[in-house]
């Protein structure tokens, strides 16, 4: 009888399963990963490695060097302890260049700075060089990435050096591994096991933060407690230091403004008192004998009902300086957040952040920055850019995006961020003519500010691929490259993030980087277009609720933004409304005043308009907005079809897991369609232009929809 | 000038450095692991493998045979469509078995039962066989780890069934993913994600578990949530079911009693009320739509706050019985929890369980089951016997471990809970005369119950590796094991699980087999020696709390457990006691209510006894208790020790987490140790013997110690 053989497997497989479902745990440091043949010519580097030898920094990098070179060439690695002429590969600071080495550093080392590296190839070699270790770790995890993706690097030289000085994350990690806003899992900070108990993530999310040029992170959140500041606390705190140290990444806390009542035993906060200014400089000497290099304090203080100098008629410059003053001896900063808004300040929202810190300008010590959203409402799908931007000459003031997306369909919504972020960055203020971009601000460069920096709230968590969806990772990613440098383009983030986590083949770049880039927008409009903005269902943020209008305080409903009635919809910010123009430049002002001028991504950010008013394309405002909620869809429906199309290129493991959350995508995205047309047809009294089809379900039905476990919400005991 | 080459590595390195940090995802299923030379004569197993086609369950187990077999014997596999004489391998139900095969069948198919299977070796070929699908998953798996530990499988026949029917974990996972008791991160139910979003973890879950026997699992906590049963919840709930099912696998509900009035708007729950009634049927005819083979409910009723038939006037039996019909047509059952205790009695918790459900034993029906815990307090260290293991003959009860690490070090301390599963149920409680274990009634076979079961509260979570503990994870196994066959020996499932998890080498055997099977007993030292218990620091169970005497209830207060005073220590449970051991039978109440006779492991569990008195060694009671502690840090000293030794036979990681935790048990041995003596010592007004070192911190000290975020507390809530 003859046998039929149906089925062959190769040994590599039970490997293949092992590996497929801790997938994407590697993020863009998959080492093992694609594309051997345009590495082969590469494999002389493995050939004699001289790694300069030192300090922890240093070990970092050597060891960043073997997992990665090894990997990624398919070679053994060959090193020599003695710098020699005819290495393959020599990573050494350039005060220890030795011989013809010394002569292929021919840039200026001034250029490197603190940070920067210079990699350059020459016969038979590369030389990775920089001034510090720090320089040396970034231009080895560079050169890592230039090979993973496959370019040659014949004839190749890269100087590469931050513009900006802190490149940090902030996690809004409560102690208790619930994350405010947190849609990847739980805190990575296993409080319970520090201090002993150094969980391997610890040093991977080091290293993947390195690899980026991510120096800080705040490890705790701005609603903050004040027992991290306790020393069960703080011995904690020391060890992840201590782990974070070794890759040039430096720790912050959150600074719980009542802190010195809570924990301190004091009976005030008072800024001014000179207990509370004591309790403060002692508390920071403490901290600093745990953590030597300890970065500062972040602080959200008189905001959302977080205590502040407010608290005892002082203002944020009492209360910033003080903890500036506690801290300067170390070296250390304050970040000191913008996110503030009254609940006495009917007028608009928009504007309080400004009202408040303007008049401040100049007053803050050297070493405070202050932290400001990058628009004037919190973190929305679109926002014009913050009018503080163009507002504080003489403070450093620190950008703060927001990678996880409390706003954007959480982790189960594929939206490309570095494309909102590049929108923002490249924003112009005109604080000082035509190209006073956001960029130029938050890089220092327009008023020559001492210190700089760029924030991102953490999109990362327990989950075995660190950020819930595949597609988040490259926020995290982007996040940091523009950190790096608020210039680089969403564009080629894209692109190389693409081909690290996946392939370099350019079809599937062709593929994936459009519908990355595009992704950005298709969340704006069938979430929030025309510039509506904050219509989320109450706490959670899941899903829409532009009905809520029972909420505490009338800034909290999202009545209070969109202001639909019979007669039209949109916050009106021009003079004849809150005027929150005037805290722009006449530039800016004019452009986004005038209705001729004013891009309709912003329309209903500062206009309010009749439903029948007229946009560009003759479209009615009714039915303008209903094609782009439905645009929106069929955008997401566009996604899931590219989808498709780059199965060919990846493993099943990686399409099936994409596609199950697209799917979920589209279900919302429908869901946000359907239940905010329903909602606003009751004002406009309009039927839905044709191409938007009827909801199946009724208004009442979306009305009544309750997610009382939805993540990231609020910590209970705050 | 020479080079002298210092350091060389191999591509596999990179591999090797991705897979360290998911070092333990794998469980003992890592069939890439060790010992090919062990497996080379199996190489022949590959050639021609029939494997029966048909169900999910089929599918399954052709999935394990792929991925296990190919990676275990490193060979490519080649399937036969078709079954042969000449296969190599063949895995097929008894009725379907043709040819010689066939006749390789020598056993009689009833043995096999519904869940049983047939493996033996023949010339050239394996045969596995079952009656059933599910039989046939079982028999697969346990091929795979005879392979996997090294055994040659020549002349090799095995027969195994389960005893025991429902072999389940108890999750008691809450909607907001935190876990009461859980101490390796969060659920692993993303309720957010599901129904849509099938993560890859419910699928190596499901393989975990069915490569145990484990049949059952119940998804949410005993304090339970009514949203669970509504049909948001139950869409996700089928979600996860039709993944487990296709491992046997069977998904069960706890059911809040209070549910009708909470998701039913009914005005009561009184399981006598017609609407009641009718509403828990209507209930459970639609989970059942949702979840056609839906296991059934676990209930937690008037016990610690949670609502149920007493509050209504009724009985156990009243609100069992209710829900009992609810699912009996759809041929569930409930699984009714025995852990009660009354807050008006006073007289002794440890006698409650027993005095509220022996009256009603009979009287349930056919399809309740009463889920009684190992001992009558709460899964301490060590406790005798559960006295309703002797008195419910008409009733069958299910085993209740506590296999999360609630009492015993979290996810810290090293403590193989097989060898404390299997005192409790090789104990003896003589109901029909010697030999009368607890396994025996746990089966069933003592009183020819009509079903059977065992329960394991689990301890997995979101950490890479499942458990928090490397060695926690021969907890879950060991549990499957047990739930399998009460008759399984602690030594042996140590053995496997060090063979499948490390190697089969028999050096690592011989050193970390000891090391596992002694930890129990190191654990009862420095907590809870010559039989004290509930000693815990307040709510999170974190700690010592021996002092602890404020809290709202007498029973939940440490000092009512011990009560020691100025002549003694220990709970009288005899006659002149609250005569607890009349629950027992007669011999068991005679060894234990008997000085001489009861076992030191005992002694203050069941008296009250001065200090002074002379235990068997000569040693007065404080001495011997005092030594009793030292004796336990000792042994985390020594299984230190042995770890050092073990370093030569794994992995530098492998060594170095469990070192990192070894760590902090011997810290907290320690404090265990000092804070229980001062304690005790305030009382006794002895000396600590020699050999006991004197505490370096003072009682008042530990009394100040606070853990205001211990991962595990109750939800806020409840």
């Amino acid at each position: 009888m003859s046998k039929k053989i149906f089925f062959t497997l190769f040994f590599l497989f039970s490997l293949a399963n092992v590996l497929h479902a801790q997938q994407g745990y590697t993020l863009w440091m998959d080492y093992a990963g694609s594309n051997p043949q345009s590495r082969k010519n590469l494999k002389f580097l493995a050939k004699s490695i001289y790694m300069e030898a030192g300090s922890d920094i240093l070990k970092s990098a050597q060891n960043e060097i073997e997992i990665g070179l090894s990997g990624l060439l398919n070679e053994k690695l060959n090193f020599s302890d003695t710098m020699e002429n005819d290495n393959s590969l020599v990573v050494s600071k350039v005060s220890s260049l030795k011989g013809s080495w010394s002569q292929s550093m021919d840039v200026s080392s001034e250029k490197l700075g603190n940070e920067g590296f210079y990699i350059r190839s020459r016969d038979g070699g590369i030389l990775v060089t920089a001034n510090t270790d720090i320089g040396l770790l970034y231009g080895v995890f560079r050169l890592l990435q230039f090979i993973q993706a496959g370019h040659h690097l014949e004839d190749f030289s890269l100087l590469d050096a931050p513009s900006v000085d802190l490149r940090m994350l902030n996690h809004w990690d409560n102690l208790d591994r619930t994350i405010e806003r947190g849609y990847a899992g739980f805190s990575l900070w296993n409080w319970q096991k520090l201090p002993e108990y150094i969980d391997q993530r610890y040093i991977d999310y080091a290293r993947a933060n390195a690899s980026i040029g991510i120096n800080g992170t705040v490890l705790t959140n701005v609603n903050a407690n004040a027992l991290v500041l306790t020393p069960m606390y703080l011995e904690k705190v020391a060890a992840l230091a201590d782990v974070f140290r070794k890759y040039g990444i430096k720790v912050y806390l959150t600074a719980r403004f009542s802190a010195p009542m809570e924990i301190g035993g004091l009976e005030t906060a008072d800024p001014l008192n000179t207990e509370v200014r004591n309790w403060w400089a002692q508390k920071t000497n403490e901290i600093y004998k745990w953590i030597p290099d300890f970065g500062g304090f972040l602080v959200k203080a008189n905001s959302e009902g977080q205590p502040g100098p407010q608290n005892y008629g002082r203002t944020h410059v009492d209360g910033a300086n003080m903890l500036a003053e506690a801290v300067q001896p170390h070296g250390g900063v304050v970040i000191w957040r913008a996110f503030v808004y009254s609940e006495d300040d009917e007028t608009d929202r928009a504007k309080q952040a400004y009202a408040e810190f303007v008049p401040y300008d100049g007053q803050f010590m050297e070493n405070v920055l202050v932290q400001v959203k990058n628009g004037p409402i919190d973190f929305q799908s679109r926002e014009p850019f913050h009018p503080l931007f163009g507002a504080m000459s003489k403070t450093p003031l620190m950008m703060e995006f927001q990678i996880t997306q409390e706003y954007l369909g959480f982790s189960s919504h594929l939206v490309f961020l570095p494309k909102l972020f590049e929108e923002v960055l490249q924003s112009d203020t005109y604080v000082k003519g035509k190209g006073s971009t956001v960029a130029k601000v938050i890089d220092g460069s327009q008023h020559n500010k001492r210190i700089s920096g760029m924030a991102g709230v953490s999109n990362i968590g327990t989950d075995l691929n660190w950020t819930g969806h595949p597609f988040a990772q490259a926020n995290w990613f982007g996040f940091g490259r523009l950190a790096w440098n608020p210039e680089t383009k969403a564009n080629d983030i894209a692109e190389d993030w693409i081909k690290l986590t996946y392939t370099n083949n350019k079809e599937l770049i062709a593929l994936l980087k459009p519908m990355m880039i595009n992704s950005r927008e298709a969340v704006v409009n069938y979430m929030n277009p025309l510039g509506l903005h904050h219509l989320f269902d109450t706490g959670h943020h899941y899903g829409p609720g532009p009905w809520v209008d029972n909420l505490g305080r009338p800034d909290w409903n999202p009545t209070y933004y969109h202001k639909a009635d019979e007669n039209g919809i949109g916050f009106d910010r021009t003079k004849s409304g809150s005027n929150a123009l005037e805290q722009y430049s006449d530039e800016v002002s004019y452009t986004f005043g005038n209705l001729k001028t004013c891009p309709e991504t912003y329309l209903l950010w500062f206009h309010h308009l009749p439903w029948d008013y007229t946009l560009n394309n003759g479209n009615s405002l009714w039915d303008g907005l209903a094609l782009r909620y439905q645009e929106g869809v069929d955008q997401v429906s566009e996604m899931i079809e590219t989808w498709e199309k780059a199965r060919n290129f990846i493993n099943n493991d990686q399409y099936h897991e994409v596609k199950m959350l697209l799917d979920i995508q589209l279900k919302e995205a429908k869901w946000w369609r359907d239940a905010s047309l329903l909602y606003f047809q009751t004002f406009s009294g309009m039927e839905l232009p044709e191409g938007v089809p009827k909801p199946t379900k009724s208004l009442e039905y979306y009305k009544s929809l309750k997610f009382p476990f939805a993540p990231g919400i609020r910590p209970q005991w705050d």
